[in-house]
């Protein structure tokens, strides 16, 4: 029988940073891989991949992604506090390493769309870009930000209010969004790219 | 060419409620399954499927779920209230049934550990149970609650104190945790369940 690894307080706070970094962010679970897309004022564009997007509401629809803390700047954070909207687009299998890209430390005035071979596109008017080359794509106005005492991370709240589904085939008429169809991939830690395959549909579990 | 998809704030707020909660739900991509675990100051225990916990950070050692408004009893919350710590349990292939089942609404004194089949198991003077059937769990201490103004849902912030890993080679000499190899899964809404294949591991970007 193969050993069973435990971890404590002391040894977690003890373990080689490195290692805590990937331990921590694979032990999470998958996780969810989207675009978060924004322009500041002077129309200068940033885009980036974000694995925190988490579901808040659907009634209102809102969305949420945790914002690591502004010690440095933080260019999607400036954006949406400047204009009051983003968007937020599915990382499919085929621009895995495009999207990952985005992660790169480019320069200031250099933008993620040109740099990793996005495309930009403007709907009425929005101030935030979507990205074309994403399936499925969400704008949504900034609703609330909450901070995190215990690492000065922040919680970023939106209200989805446009919805951008490529093809009438992955929705289906009770309103669900088929990712598989989509080619939508989830992501372990920071760079492990995985694309799901259905198991199961349960029902609505009763007692 | 098959048609595009569009809905709006006019046509999210005005569609059916179902196909909204259905749409808003599997639209914001994949999300981690994990059963958190509790037990109130009688030992009373509960056990629930929640598919939003997200990383907040690793040093320390953070994670964060969404807490659905106090409108009604959330057994989780006031276990977690009342004595400071929880349980995240990896749900895996081998019990994805049993995990959903977790989500029919019991009676009060009814546990859905002996409902739903799972083994609860202690580990020294830590106040909450582990899942035995799961191959990951953690042990958290509560550090703090936020409440989203939005749609009163909270985001429930604990530190990860406990770590089981059933397996040595489920974790690599790096930290990697292999969800793909703990047949750890993901969901779609709240009902579809996928096992995720490997893509891709990316090198850290660079310009």
């Amino acid at each position: 029988m193969e050993a069973q690894v435990v971890y404590n307080k002391e040894s977690l706070l003890d373990m080689d940073q490195n290692f805590r970094r990937e331990l921590i962010n694979t032990i999470s679970g998958y996780k969810s891989a989207n675009l978060i897309s924004t322009e500041n004022k002077a129309k200068i564009k940033n885009l980036a991949i974000f694995n925190s997007v988490v579901h808040i509401g659907a009634n209102p629809p809102l969305l949420g992604f945790i914002m690591r803390p502004l010690t440095v700047p933080r260019h999607t954070y400036q954006n949406i506090k400047e204009t009051g909207c983003f968007t937020i687009n599915h990382v499919h299998k085929g621009i895995i390493k495009e999207a990952h890209q985005t992660s790169a430390k480019y320069f200031e005035t250099d933008s993620e769309f040109e740099k990793c071979g996005f495309t930009p596109y403007y709907y009425k008017n929005f101030k935030a870009p979507f990205v074309k080359e994403s399936r499925i794509s969400l704008g949504l106005v900034f609703r609330e930000e909450l901070q995190i005492k215990s690492n000065d991370t922040l919680l970023i709240i939106g209200e989805i209010v446009h919805i951008f589904i490529d093809k009438a085939s992955y929705i289906s008429d009770k309103g669900t969004v088929n990712l598989q169809e989509a080619e939508t991939v989830s992501i372990s830690g920071l760079d492990k790219y995985y694309e799901p395959n259905f198991l199961a549909n349960l029902d609505r579990a009763r007692p």
